[in-house]
């Protein structure tokens, strides 16, 4: 068993927090709201109450805070104590910013781990939880047991930001499977459907066009999207443009179907019409 | 066994001629660029040389074609046709299309039904392959058991726009999915990764991320958007700017993530900063 302070106390961090906690582990935990820290202590947790006690009093810090500006206040008011101090950083960021406050932190002595949490909360100690590490190895080493009791855990590489760069690749699907739920939903409900009976008829259907995904991905990476196609872009455009019309008529706002019909059409315009909808991914990475 | 002519010999036309083959139908075929229709003629099709041949050949015509202004084009090429006939059209569009159509057919005397095609043509005739119809009930009746050699069936009512209003609502689930595959594609390849390698960690997550569809749907369909928030949506704003910061930081346009970081920030600023993901379709239902 090992000692862990835990900077921030929202959903993420308060789920944690308890699932250390239940490993037997001793949590120490500090929140800017104090009064979000009490229900903690009645399941055993200590708090600090200062940021610097908090570091001072345990083996590895994790932070879990709403943004990277906000992890940067916090570690300010506890420069002093930084120095050999393990800390591992759970904030959702970019790479940029992983790399900044490993710098930042260098410079102070402590030895920095970022990770990005593939979960939510109520996953946290369960199945299906994963946190993706990048950052120093040695920490992920030291600390290995405690952090597969949150989740399994994957270490990318020494470099600071390829845990943010998969975390938010991952955040991407995720919004993108949100956008087509929401929108899909807006549709249903705006002619007298349900949401929730729509996904008997989405979630299979999700699955099966999740299927067409590795030979999109082979497309990408081969750079011939006009192989093998099935689906052409052109078709696929009108398609698009049916969606669009489609929601206009039902009163549904078509901001989420738009950048694929734009995308979609300047790969047709300049001559793709035959090939598969994977050539999008030319478009966006040219538009730098 | 029964006798079906199909227009249309794009990808889709020819994967239902050939699955209605294999099934032991007669099949005749028309398509605007007659050499299209050599392939077909040697796994035993007819070619008709008009639409009007065709569609008096057979007990049921099915058009699949590129959008509803070709289907129109060929119809009225064959109008002396039409009277008593049965007509499925597979061609996408949205539920006014299929409506206008419907009433254009029924003042030729013809009987209508339409259909949307929930597969990729190497899935007809195969498992997971789902047709979803409206309107005529006795012209599905009469086929049904010719409909269920292309692909699981479903009837979802006589308004001639309801198969349209749950393609479309699929297909948008469907071009999130890619939406959000194809920008994480683009930010993986960025850092030099291979998309066919992100996709062992992809895959499992949108299956995860699937799971918090039913409480999503919940949410929508009682308005209650701020119970039992795990993920509150100023916490994802955040989580969304990072994408976007990131994405520009990789050099990818941030295009496919803009709508949602734009739609949650609105829902914020209007107070509900406390609420789920879920409230952004309050967000598209009020744009009209
Ligand atoms: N919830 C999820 O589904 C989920 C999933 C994966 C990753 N994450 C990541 O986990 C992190 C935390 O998310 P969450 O859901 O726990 O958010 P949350 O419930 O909104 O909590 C935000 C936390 O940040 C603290 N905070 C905000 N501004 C601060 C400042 N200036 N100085 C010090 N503390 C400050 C808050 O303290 P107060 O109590 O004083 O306001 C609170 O502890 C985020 O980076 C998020 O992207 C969340
Ligand atoms: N492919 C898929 O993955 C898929 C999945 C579900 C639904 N669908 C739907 O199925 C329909 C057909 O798609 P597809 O993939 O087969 O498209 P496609 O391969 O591009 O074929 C288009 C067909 O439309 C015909 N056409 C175009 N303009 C015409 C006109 N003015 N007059 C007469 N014929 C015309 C073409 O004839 P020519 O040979 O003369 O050009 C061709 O037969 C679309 O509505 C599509 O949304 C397709």
């Amino acid at each position: 068993m090992s000692s862990i302070s835990i900077f921030g106390l929202g959903a993420m961090g308060t789920a944690l927090a308890r699932t250390l906690l239940k490993n037997g582990h001793t949590v120490t935990v500090w929140n800017r709201t104090r009064s979000r820290a009490e229900p903690l202590a009645g399941a055993g947790a200590k708090i600090a109450e200062s940021p610097t006690e908090a570091i001072a009093a345990s083996e590895l810090t994790i932070l879990c805070l709403v943004d990277y500006p906000a992890a940067r206040a916090v570690l300010e008011q506890a420069q002093e104590a930084l120095a050999g101090r393990d800390l591992l950083n759970l904030t959702n960021g970019t790479p940029g910013d992983a790399r900044e406050l490993g710098t930042w932190l260098a410079a102070r002595g402590a030895i920095y781990l970022d990770g990005g949490i593939m979960a939510i909360p109520p996953m946290i100690g369960g199945a299906g939880a994963l946190i993706l590490y990048s950052g120093s190895r040695a920490l992920f080493d030291r600390h290995s047991s405690t952090l597969e009791a949150l989740a399994e855990s994957r270490h990318l590489g020494e470099d600071e930001g390829l845990a943010s760069l998969y975390d938010i690749a991952l955040l991407s699907g995720m919004y993108g499977l949100f956008s087509g739920f929401l929108h899909a939903s807006a549709l249903v409900t705006s002619a007298g459907g349900k949401a929730v009976d729509f996904l008997p008829l989405l979630l299979p259907w999700i699955e099966a066009m999740s299927g067409t995904l590795p030979d999109l991905a082979g497309k990408i990476d081969s750079g011939m999207h006009g192989r093998d196609v099935v689906s052409n872009i052109a078709m696929q455009k009108i398609a698009l443009e049916n969606i669009v019309r489609a929601s206009e008529e039902q009163g549904v706002a078509p901001d989420f179907m738009r950048p694929m019909l734009r995308l979609a059409g300047d790969r047709v315009d300049s001559g793709g019409h035959g090939d598969d909808i994977s050539a999008v991914v030319e478009v966006i990475r040219k538009r730098k």
